[in-house]
């Protein structure tokens, strides 16, 4: 049934003149090729349907924001929330105003702000950081490839100025305790990952499977964990169009300025949509369309 | 089973001691007694199950916002989207800030100048707008006898100062066709509606049921409109703490200063809780942490 | 010399091809013909020399919120500032974000929200508010016939909302003593002054003669009271234009959205300058220029 | 007569138990005595007056933003206002929301952000930024000794981390050129400059000179230019505290987090005032009392 459906999704969509516009902060990510659309959905017990341009790796951006957050909801438990909040942020993602309004507390761990309180904790509770953080992003990927791009990871180095501004901030705040420069290098490398839309989705099936590890069992997140995280991902993955997700689509998940979504099902499915256009709030044009379809054909959401 | 649950839930709260406050900007609401309780949870069958003060009425407050815009929803499809958006408003239930920067137009329906800005739409619309809105909450209520409190009325008229400084802001930036002290009367009528938590859970059986009248099956609402109703419920139901609820709780649903919440799982029930005692972001205290245990002790959340 | 000097700031100014716009949310003030400029000077002897259209009434607007500031100062000097700050608003005119977030009290008394709580003290203070406010206008103006413009007054009357907005935020910080239709209307009359230029320098004489009025001697504000007021000219007279207004014109003074300007050199003089186009900030274009020009040409600013 | 008004303002003041709080977001800062309290005032003709500690040194902190914005003044003329605006803040000093607001263009050149655009523009300008800023300094001092605290200098360069969010967000809207820590070491020693009231006074006779330096008659800025920084002194000098200054001491000056005021009477003098203590908004109490005290004694304000 699924591949049905995507494949009509698949000749609904990709034709369509789409008046998004590439991200182009990131210089990088200006040089992909604006046609790509790929959208891949994974059971629980492991099957997969996909369309398009479903073997190219793209950057995953923000939405590796979920993946260190994971790792550190697993080390910590509830003690993260002393460093980020789960209230949805209502202003654009990289905004410094309502950080400073509240203190330099980060609204929750799926923003820039929070991610990097996030990358603050890690460096303070692993032994090697870097190394830890990706071997955890492979172990729930269950792929030993998965790494950062060098010159994605390069070019935001160049020109992340916000995100200095915001780490910054934060420390003005007495909210980071470790150098900025180790916390901003930790956080370029996690945002520079790249996967196929194949592999994103089968990363996701843990949120969707309760927290644990399709393959193993293993159990990454407790399912009261993953039950939060995925209401975290519903309220706050996409930026300031959480609403407008939530309402269209009806299932948590996160973007990436790199034209990505991941989204899940619990019990059902988990998804992921890559096309590079974004709207002006930083979603993918195509691939919110792509999910909403899914949805309505579907006719299943959580709601 | 939930009988049993609900028994639990009532007591582990019901004596404990509650650090929250009335809410006094409205008189009559200061009156009523804070250490009044109840729980009651309708499934998609009609069975029902309760604790604590459950024949006693209390003032629905801002979840009637709801049912107003049911019937707007019902009336205008997604024209209504004209009018309010769809995206949390990540501040206080009744700042005039967001709604200066946003030109007037209210973030989402579930807020205060939302709900100015759906019985504006209500007036337009309807031959009679006070007597066919009542109509229609009984009808959804399937109780001929729901009205609402004159003192309550009263009080809030005479004290709604920050309801008029919302409306005449819309008003200036063209968004309300009537006079507005006919709107805020609707509205004030509105919020001033009474229900026990059992009537109240009996009305919201139509969102966990898509959108068809349990009694009758009705279609108020279409499977999709009632799908992003529940997903505006989700995102915006609890004023800036709606990440919080849905962290915590993982249900779609509405809370009113009345110390009353209403919340759903879609296929499955209802559930209104009701305690005065409000924690500083408007919700009730008790009413919080009886639905967390709720989906907690059931292990169901939509999430 | 001033006389010279006015000519030829008419002959450089007057010919000007302006890129402003008439304020026109009130309709009354968009009939105005926009190509009507005057100037007029009077100095503390009572000289006085013009230019252009200085017979011609306009609508004065807030400029008028200095004479019920002066009126309010003297009948409780100092206890004024538990109704309105001294602080510049840095926001437009009319901004409700700042007023918000101040629990309603008014930056100072020259912006709308000011100069409404100025009413509201006035009304409480006053056997007959608006006979003895305008009583009070006549006398400082030393002139029985000023009055206010029946159909600006009913056009604003009609139209403002966002004042509406304003008070009533007010009232809900309980900081509105009265009904506020009720100051609304005294507000919307003392907007609805008209005067001429030449009457219009003629009053404000008395601020730069040190609180004296010129012909009779009375003292209507004492010397420090006077400064203070001329202070808060200074910083708060230009909607947030008075950092660019003190900084090419440098003198204290106050302007309106009918387009006209008075302003003072302490010991020196008073000047009232009129034509009904506008900056974005609200201003008059070309009354800024000549005020530019005047300080530029006379080499005297108070700086 | 003014050392008779000096002495009679010590008097008053000095013994006076003060509310005020010493900065301690520079640790260097907090170690000065908090009893210290100098007043010197210097007439154009340069005879000189003070009384209390008038030959310890100080941090001028923010004061010596006037300087650097005088030379960039001097080399760019008008051109500066691409760099910066003239508009009071009404926002603490260090806010980073209007910065972000207003796309990275800073209020006006006293405020934090507009010092560090100005140190940007002149190590674009100069030379040898460092040598010919601190040559200027001594220059318009009069001063060969004049130079930076080295301490003070090392304690604002490790905690800076708010002007270190402030540049970096400029630098994300493009609007600072060179490398962020070279514009931040430039400020920071900057900042760090030490005089004592008696120097500082004589440093400030310029801008009450008309741009003339007083011993040697150099026109250090035109007599135009000075009377416009007078104007941004006047309406900028006091973070958000620039109405309050202007309302009760009604002369054109700047503060600094170190405790000292400087202030001049166009025409007549310069005035330097020291004590550490400070009001919540960042500005010394008891230099405050005494500019205030010596505008009501002398009966003399520019208003």
């Amino acid at each position: 049934m699924y591949q049905k459906i995507l494949n009509e999704i698949f000749d609904e969509i990709n034709g369509l003149d789409c008046q998004g516009k590439q991200a182009d902060y990131i210089p990088e990510l200006a040089k992909v090729s604006p046609g790509k659309f790929a959208v891949y959905l994974t059971e629980l017990n492991g099957k997969g349907y996909g369309v398009g341009d479903i073997d190219d790796k793209f950057s995953l951006q923000s939405i590796t924001k979920v993946f260190a957050f994971t790792l550190a909801y697993r080390l910590l438990d509830d003690n993260i929330f002393h460093h980020v909040g789960v209230e949805p942020s209502g202003d654009p993602f990289n905004s410094l105003i309502q950080l400073e309004q509240e203190h330099g507390m980060p609204r929750n761990p799926l923003i820039n702000a929070g991610a990097l309180a996030v990358c603050d904790v890690l460096i303070d509770e692993l032994d090697n950081p870097e190394k830890d953080l990706f071997d955890f992003i492979r172990k729930i990927a269950q792929n030993d490839t998965v790494t950062y791009n060098q010159k994605v990871y390069q070019s935001e180095k160049t020109t992340g100025h916000r995100n200095r501004a915001l780490i910054h901030l934060m420390k003005s705040f007495g909210r980071i305790k470790n150098d900025t420069e180790k916390v901003l290098d930790l956080y370029f490398k996690l945002s520079s990952v790249e996967m196929t839309v194949k592999e994103l989705s089968r990363t996701f099936l843990l949120y969707a499977n309760h927290g644990k590890l399709p393959g193993t069992g293993e159990q990454i997140l407790s399912k009261s964990q993953t039950k939060r995280l995925n209401a975290i991902m519903q309220t706050c993955g996409f930026y300031d169009e959480a609403g407008e997700f939530t309402f269209r689509v009806g299932l948590p998940g996160k973007s990436g300025v790199g034209g990505g979504i991941a989204a899940l099902h619990p019990g059902e499915y988990a998804v992921a949509v890559w096309s590079p256009l974004l709207n002006p709030k930083g979603n993918s044009v195509k691939g919110l369309k792509a999910l909403e379809l899914l949805t309505t054909k579907t006719g299943w959401s959580i709601f």
